[in-house]
């Protein structure tokens, strides 16, 4: 989903410890997986781990080890684990991803250890360039360790077993009270990243906004505030609903956001990577389209924040108030956690992704990265969604306030949840 | 494609004489149509002649005569001749508009004469709020103006004879000069509607947005300038696509704009309400799709401007430099013309709708109109892009410089262009 | 949907006065419709009804004046109105038939004018060979007849506004007695044509075939007890049907025949070209696919008959047991009727096409005519299934025992019922 | 694909040894097969290898096992592994066999040893009804033997790497000569299962047919024979095939035989389950849709025998001319063989399945097996065609004459050939 800008920021010296740790995590998230279970795709959308294990491994051969004179493991690789670069060369079709019963399960890991160990060997001895291209490399990798998640949860909800990931015990929450609207003055802002560390391409560059008085809601929509739409009929209301957005409703059959059913009594169950829950009251909503998160909003008498406005709002706050909850190698539990502290604005990363309000389109000034590279980001510009944050899925190290994830507003199989805004009144307070 | 914004504008006097011209110059432009012309529908998203007539007169009974008090002229035509509005009740479904040989065309022209009476009847005793209705019917049949000509095109062209509408004199251009960018500075900006005259919902509020610097071509590519980018096998580089343009240049089978084809000696030819022509040099290209403007445009070195850029920049220029060429009901020729006049900002009414890089967004401070009417714009919001100017096909007295059109990015059918822009740098004189 | 054995039979004789009849009913049929009722394509299957007035004369152009050297009256229509024909050149697309706004309908007639006039100024001097490609014609424009009807029906079904085509009294019938079934003792039997007046190639040659005893209904199912069938929640059972009719069920959603509809008291009303009517006891049932009517002679212990069951049987009775009931021409009520008259095979031809167990596949020694009028049936040898009889549509002069009628299994628009069989015993006195 | 006729038959004796040695044979067609192999489902009509291993064992749960009193090994197999017996209950979805990553591999093996060791245990104390279902039960397991190789080879094929599953030698074979006709009088035969043995209920009743005088070919069609009509440029002319042959060459994009390729340099090559292979003038030609078969008879002057022809003609020839080649655990090549020894009807068992012109129906006096078994083959007469013989990847055991299997017309995944017919004269010495 996204590319360096070589251009304007210096070398970033990556080292020898992050590359083996972030290479080890990904292994890490399969490690309890039969080579059945790392065969399957349960959609065109979504790829089998094993192409995960193997794509992330094809990407250093491609832009590192390659260039750098390193022959391929396996020749054949190069089509069968690149994704959609075309200067790169041909590529197996995405929707048949889940043909590849060849090479098996642990020759694809035999190719990691292979990739792992080649980078490692020279990695004290790249340029600048070359260790731009490494740590692209990771950001890449943890990219796909957040898609490995989403996609399997995506299988196994597909599989009539629903087998469990990672166990997780069961809870009981409190409701929090109502959500707060922050109010923010706005004026000429500046948002995009600031340099001095990595960010995509798409972050780049950092450039000023005008943007008229808002105000943002302190947290996230819960499953319990969610479910009062779905029970006041909102799915049969098209007053609510953008045009595609009750078309997408109605081709979809959707009833209620993914991965929730309904038993014959009448209560709702959410599948989760540790198995069926209840619903909770103080657990954010999640695997909601953008337009279930704008009619959500619209529902509410809100609307969602552009990219801009969230941006601007989260960076204003202190650190210790943007409420991070990642769980990746850390609890595990990969699911969106309650508020935690006091005041201020929470659950900024590393609950759910953050629809916006704002298409997915270039900042002013944006260059495409010169090369093969340039594909990462650049060329899906269209027809897809900002989100904000990150989520339960999220690697830590790889969250910022200036990322800008995207996906085609129908898409609801990622840790997608809802944060409202609204036009405000400026104030002689704000 | 619009609503009126109720709340912030004052009612607008509408002459008998404006209402009576604009429902003449609909009948005008079916004329010379057989009952057979008139029933074809030649894709799901272009609607039969007949039913843009019915519609036309179904929006006045729904918005103006209904609420009056005036009974319906047919009880049925509120099902049959709705469009999109659910809150005026079921509609017939737009993919079936062409099974509609009842009513036959002679009674819905009789239904056009008892709208327009009973409109004439009471439009001196009309409120301002219902004037104001009346209005919004007028500005709303212009546009259905706008796509009979559109949709007729397409129809003619999908018929094995493609029947000449309008007979057109054949001419041979000579090549203009380069195109020229005119630098513009930017900076803290303002659009919008400034109130004071009719615009739809979606033009307002004004308001104010920060552009850096930035030029804008002069004058919009012409078709000899595109043909030279066919001729490079863009058509066949995705490099220069968005992944999505790129995938919709294959599942249709792109190889040049729509209603160009090239004969056996290689000469391309256009089909035009006039009849086919050969490629001019001094004609802008239209019937393109976003994609293929933006692809033309990463060809040129350059890009599309925003919706913003491009209407700051119109907005800045003298009036007499704004290049008007609207056709209808003038010269009937209903294609593009050459640039005419000296320097400045050509061809930015009444030629080509100017395909931007803005994606269709509500303004910041939008609000929907309360009812019905409301459905106008507001819900379709999401996955089109923003068309700036006004064609050859629109009437004069529709086209302002405020005026959002908007279009998914693949559609070609409507009468669609290239203006290209690019990023600027602030100049002591600019 | 067939062609004449050029080889085995002898010229037939074709009156002036037959040919100008058949001309002038199918003028007839769309005596009251207007262009707009003409032009409409409903569905892919059907044609619009002026394409099938023009392709009846393109059928005599094509295989009569066009040999004989008489110039066409317009070169473009050999394209436009080719159905099929390979051999015969380029075809406009079947599912694009709707988009022929050009010719007008008017053009159309002045059509059919030219060619039956050319046809029958030439007629008395033809030799056999041509004589029986005029006789052909004739066949093939009865056999369009009947489509008219069938596709006029399904549009005017599928207008909102369901218009009557010709007015039709109400009435109510009396329940008729049980069916009987009629013992046949089989044997080496003989099916097919036996020459001598015009059949089609399909019909050819007869030839022996084995039967082992059975029995057949002495009438078709009525309204009511197909609705029995319905009531009893047949639709619902997935062990009636085919695996195939199962899918094509829910595919389509079919929860009775075409043309039925269940008003909210939960009364079934019919579709009928006089307009809607209540269901009737004594009339058969008709608009059921293939898999509807298998399901229902499973439901009721029985089977369908085989294409030689069915002529055998019908072919050992006395004529005038034969039931003929066909409208055409006559009362244009163009719906089943009731039995009348006494004992014996009822309603046999002129009521319902009846659906048999036999796919369309050639008689034994079938040829294939030579040229391009050997398109007209062998090709449609594959997935369909024969039908017997000939229908309320069907012109009388059109049905004989032998005929051959084919659709495929989910066909429903065509006036097709259900007879029973089922298999026999050998008893001393059949 | 069959079921038994319960009604007719006496008990078989079935022996344990038949049993243990069909159970095991599915294991060794499996042995070196990974997990990830045995999970790909290559298309909706294909199923995964451990789908079959699985669903055999099902069979014996559902019908012998269950109704016996044996507790489920797993009670959500009775789901995850029932084909298509709606009177079994609920069933996962066909389409998507594929995302079944648990069970894993292991599991299903188990599965299989419990089933195997539960039928062993009560096997000798089976009643005669248990005993027939239990042969049922073989065969059906059987008839899935041939469907792991064929679903294996169409997922091998669509893997890019097209894998070896076991290698064959190279060879080259010498053209043979022409094909023969041997001339068969006719008359009133006999075909259908004669009793004294197993057969599937879609085989009885034995029962007469009238045959007029045939000629059938003594060979198969080879590959090279079928190169010849390639090269002659048979796919493109529409004369030579089915109307419905035609539109799914188009669709499918047909230029040869499925498993096919041609080189860059004009050579063609096939994929086999030994690999690639030269193609070779003596062996039959495999893999061809019934309508490839029967366009390529019609290109030859012939077309192809009726079941019954078939059945006759091989019933009547010494049982030593009937040519088996069946490699099925015994040479492993799984691929057709030319013809070895002398004159005679060659390669009716164990080359190719052979496309028939019948239609799959019932035969007269057809009686559905009682209860959920009877869903075996009864449903699914309708659509498809008749296939006799038996292949290459069929068991030798499993054939015989009066053998009917059966496959829509565009099926090309099994290995399916062409023997020609041709109506005949009656001679003195026929």
């Amino acid at each position: 989903m996204s590319g360096i800008d070589m251009a304007t920021r210096p070398a970033t010296p990556c080292a020898v410890d992050t590359f083996l740790a972030v290479r080890q995590a990904t292994e890490h998230l399969a490690r309890d997986l039969t080579p059945d279970d790392c065969m399957v795709q349960s959609m065109p959308d979504a790829s089998p781990i094993k192409w995960h294990l193997a794509h992330t491994s094809w990407f250093f051969e491609q832009f590192v080890l390659g260039p750098a004179g390193v022959a391929p493991f396996d020749a054949d690789y190069a089509t069968l684990f690149n994704s959609y670069y075309v200067g790169a060369g041909p590529r197996h079709p995405r929707p048949q991803r889940g043909t590849l019963s060849r090479p098996p399960l642990d020759q694809v890991l035999a190719y990691r250890r292979h990739v792992t160990d080649a980078v490692l060997n020279e990695l004290p001895r790249y340029d600048a360039h070359t260790l731009q291209l490494v740590r692209l490399g990771i950001e890449h990798e943890q990219q796909h360790q957040e898609l490995i998640l989403t996609d399997l949860k995506h299988h196994f909800f597909a599989q009539p077993l629903t087998p469990v990931y990672r166990p997780a015990p069961a809870r009981t929450g409190q409701p929090p009270g109502a959500w707060r609207f922050i109010d923010v003055a706005g004026g000429l802002c500046e948002v995009g990243h600031a340099g001095g560390a990595f960010g995509f391409d798409n972050e780049f560059p950092r450039h000023r906004v005008w943007l008229e008085p808002y105000a943002i809601a302190d947290r996230l929509v819960t499953e319990t505030e969610y479910l009062a739409f779905v029970q006041d009929g909102a799915y049969e209301q098209p007053a609510l609903w953008l045009s595609d957005g009750w078309a997408a409703r109605e081709a979809n059959g959707w009833q209620a956001p993914l991965y929730w059913r309904q038993d014959e009594g009448g209560d709702w169950h959410i599948f989760t990577l540790g198995g069926w829950r209840a619903l909770q009251p103080d657990v954010p909503v999640c695997h909601v389209s953008h337009y279930e998160a704008d009619a959500f909003a619209r529902w509410a008498g809100a609307r969602l924040p552009t990219e801009a406005e969230w941006e601007h709002a989260a960076s204003a706050l202190p650190a210790e108030h943007q409420g991070w909850h990642g769980a990746l190698l850390e609890d595990e539990s990969f699911h969106p956690a309650p508020v935690s502290g006091g005041a201020g604005l929470h659950q900024v990363l590393g609950n759910c992704w953050q629809w916006t309000a704002s298409a997915y389109l270039p900042y002013p000034g944006y260059r495409v990265p010169d090369g093969t590279v340039g594909e990462y980001n650049g060329k899906f510009m269209s027809g897809q969604m900002v989100l904000k944050g990150a989520s339960c899925a999220t690697p830590r190290s790889h969250a910022r306030l200036s990322y800008r994830n995207f996906f085609p507003p129908p898409a609801r199989w990622q840790f997608t949840g809802i944060r409202l805004a609204r036009d405000g009144h400026v104030r002689a307070t704000a």
